[in-house]
């Protein structure tokens, strides 16, 4: 990715020449070699570089890095990779590593280490009181995306003072945009972007430019709802108040939109029936294959309860043995609109474009386009058997043609518009109790309508056959 | 959603009982009162309320906003409401609302405009050439998600003279976290934050304090690679310049955390089998239809093709009967497997953690994990049997439990690890001839795996029955 027309004014490329020749020269130990090529990549880069590595090459280049450096590229790599590096490190290098960090990343790597070594870290930490406090919150909770590093002044003060301060905290705070205003308290009151520091005149207050108009979040909300909201109102930072509105950190967009992609890459995963929504590239094959068999296993059962339906049919089974030829078309098709509907619901609820109480009003919609489809279907299926009919394949096979294609016709019918209600209506109860409905619907959804599905088509055939 | 611990200064919410009012007043024309209300929620939340208005009071209360409450709205509007307003608009209005957009904006709402509307629009704007020259530009392009509105500088001038034209565009551009140095010729040279501009003194020369590092896209790039490069080096703005290096605008965060959300659903309706990924919550009933059906008819050829397969098989279906309660098990284990190998190829390929060369390294991995999950699938279903044999319902369906289990196992082992082939492989196959593997792989997967599993299925079924 990335190579095409894309202009890195001075940074080198990551590809895979280079990763050869560092891998190479990592296990020839040429520290100086290495150091001279990988200081000169961005970080992002560098990590890349890094997850591409074997495992051992990886610790060793990682062993060479600066704190700083590895502080950066620490934090853009993923789970079992990160996990491996912090185990290999000595606690003072993670006190080390970890002071060069802002407050916000620097509680999310030490949620990944055991108690005592958090505890132990925490000792030595600059920061600690600061980062004691963000651990407080839950891991998907807005409190812990926040940093504490952020400018704030009095109302009072005036535009020159707030420069000064700025200035003061430069260095610490990485991006200033705006400063925050509170009044004595601590409560947040407005705002005053940068621009408007450089635009007014020293000597102009706080108060008298401020924007009051501001969106903020507690940090006990979901990120995904801090996350939707920084999207919605196209905000760069967000503050977070306390309950009694006391500013206490800001979010920035760069971790936003890692949650944006974190989430969506969560619910494709759900929704594709993998059971935590968690998989990284990286994962061993058995972590691989503990993510994936619990769904395997409950789709399974599903369909071990769609066979002992047909187990109850095989007297019909045996009189009209062609029936066994439509089982994929009712299964797959009532499956696919079922994945469609339910697609739909997920996203339209994640989005907020769906809400609690649209039930109906979507339950109406979804079952009208399954409708047209389904006739639709129906149509070419109808065009199918009279093609056969025509070619005299029913004689030879000695099937009722019309018979069946009305079985097949009114299951499908049936059928499609039982997955259509099934996809769009389980998500919106879901939703409706409070569960995410991403975490549940794909699997439910097949399954059920694969069960729901040989029921009635059976059921119907019994009926045309045996009446 | 977000109406639990969002804090709004002075924001007002949008809730069902603010909508029925807004509904009631626009309904007995009270413009004024309607306005009052409106004029001080965020246009975000301004747009939501208008997308649950009925047709004709959505229309309406469009009408009576000014022009720049129109354009603000407008952009946040999904499409089909979009386009209904556009097109009850008078030449003049449109004129007067695109005027008050930004360029990347007023090009992204011509684009949706008849080619004759659009020239007759482009006559009377005010930055006509700007946005005639990023209507050039692919609709997926970075160049169509650039501004054109930037503070940029020659190198040779000091803090204070750039101080200077930040203050002169204040207005025009919005939101502003740096000025672009250029040489001579206009090319990009480096960059100085509005920090700096504050920090350095007013002498000081922007060459002198200006970042060289720059990470720049071209035009031509796709949009979701730019959003990509965003992503990964954490850029609030990204300068976009041409193929000499000259500097033709800029890509801002907010229009691409729009890109990657819309990326992410794109790819979760494609993985979903909704044919063109674009379908919005406010469509009608025929345009869902439409965006649905293409996929289900394919998949419907795929299960007649697994009936016609089975069709092969009666004279063996007709003395084992039994064999066909097995057709789900196996069609929807293996679409199982298929879809989650898919889901996380597809995944891997969209963030660029997997590469096309990756190919050997996946589907080893992959047909490891399918392994280990069919074997433990296999075991249940052997349990299954064991209850069976033990209750004694095999002999009273005169079924041969062992070799049925043999038959079922073998099938199930076998279709898995085909499953899990097809399912990575196939995408990693489209990624390496340049076809987004998320527009064909979810519905070709499954469909493919239907047919190929039937087949197995009934072929072992023959060899252990008839051999």
């Amino acid at each position: 990715m990335a190579q095409t027309n894309e202009d890195r004014f001075g940074l080198p490329e990551v590809d895979h020449q280079l990763i050869e020749d560092i891998e190479d020269l990592v296990s020839k130990k040429e520290m100086g070699m290495v150091l001279n090529i990988v200081l000169d990549l961005h970080y992002a880069d560098l990590a890349m570089l890094i997850e591409r590595l074997e495992k051992e090459e990886a610790q060793q280049l990682f062993d060479w890095l600066p704190p700083n450096q590895r502080a950066d590229v620490l934090l853009e790599l993923d789970y079992p990779l990160r996990t491996v590096l912090l185990d290999e490190m000595e606690t003072s290098e993670i006190v080390e590593m970890v002071d060069e960090m802002d407050t916000d990343d620097a509680a999310d790597v030490l949620s990944e280490l055991s108690d005592e070594l958090t505890e132990e870290v925490l000792t030595s930490l600059e920061d600690a009181e600061e980062v004691r406090g963000l651990l407080q919150f839950g891991e998907d909770s807005a409190g812990r995306l926040m940093a504490t590093e952020l400018v704030s002044a009095p109302q009072h003060w005036t535009v020159g003072e707030a420069t000064e301060e700025v200035r003061r905290l430069a260095e610490e705070v990485e991006p200033i945009y705006l400063v925050y205003v509170l009044d004595d308290e601590g409560i947040l009151q407005g705002l005053v972007t940068l621009k408007q520091l450089l635009l007014n005149p020293a000597q102009t207050t706080l108060k008298a430019i401020m924007e009051t108009e501001i969106i903020s979040v507690q940090p006990e909300m979901d990120q995904e709802e801090a996350a939707r909201i920084m999207e919605k109102y196209d905000l760069t930072v967000l503050p977070v108040v306390d309950a009694n509105g006391k500013l206490i950190g800001r979010i920035t967009i760069d971790d936003v939109v890692d949650v944006i992609r974190e989430e969506a890459e969560e619910d494709l995963q759900r929704l594709s029936g993998i059971s935590f929504g968690d998989e990284e590239i990286g994962d061993s094959v058995l972590a691989v294959s503990r993510g994936r068999l619990p769904w395997l296993l409950f789709g399974l059962t599903g369909s071990l309860i769609s066979a002992f339906v047909i187990g109850n049919f095989t007297a019909i089974l045996e009189q009209v043995v062609i029936l066994a030829m439509f089982i994929p078309v009712i299964g797959s098709t009532a499956g696919n609109v079922g994945v469609q509907c339910a697609a739909i619901a997920v996203q339209g609820i994640a989005s907020g474009d769906i809400w609690a109480s649209d039930i109906l009003k979507r339950l109406l919609k979804e079952i009208s386009v399954a409708f047209i489809n389904a006739i639709a279907l129906a149509m070419v299926i109808g065009c199918v058997m009279l093609v056969l009919k025509l070619s005299g394949w029913g004689e030879m096979a000695g099937a009722d043609l019309l018979r069946l294609f009305e079985t097949v016709g009114i299951s499908l019918l049936t059928c499609i518009l039982m997955a259509a209600s099934i996809g769009s209506g389980a998500p919106l109860l879901l939703h409706r109790h409070g569960i995410d409905p991403a975490k549940a619907t794909g699997p439910f959804v097949t399954t059920s309508n694969d069960i729901i599905g040989v029921m009635i088509y059976f059921s119907i055939a019994q009926f045309m056959y045996f009446r």
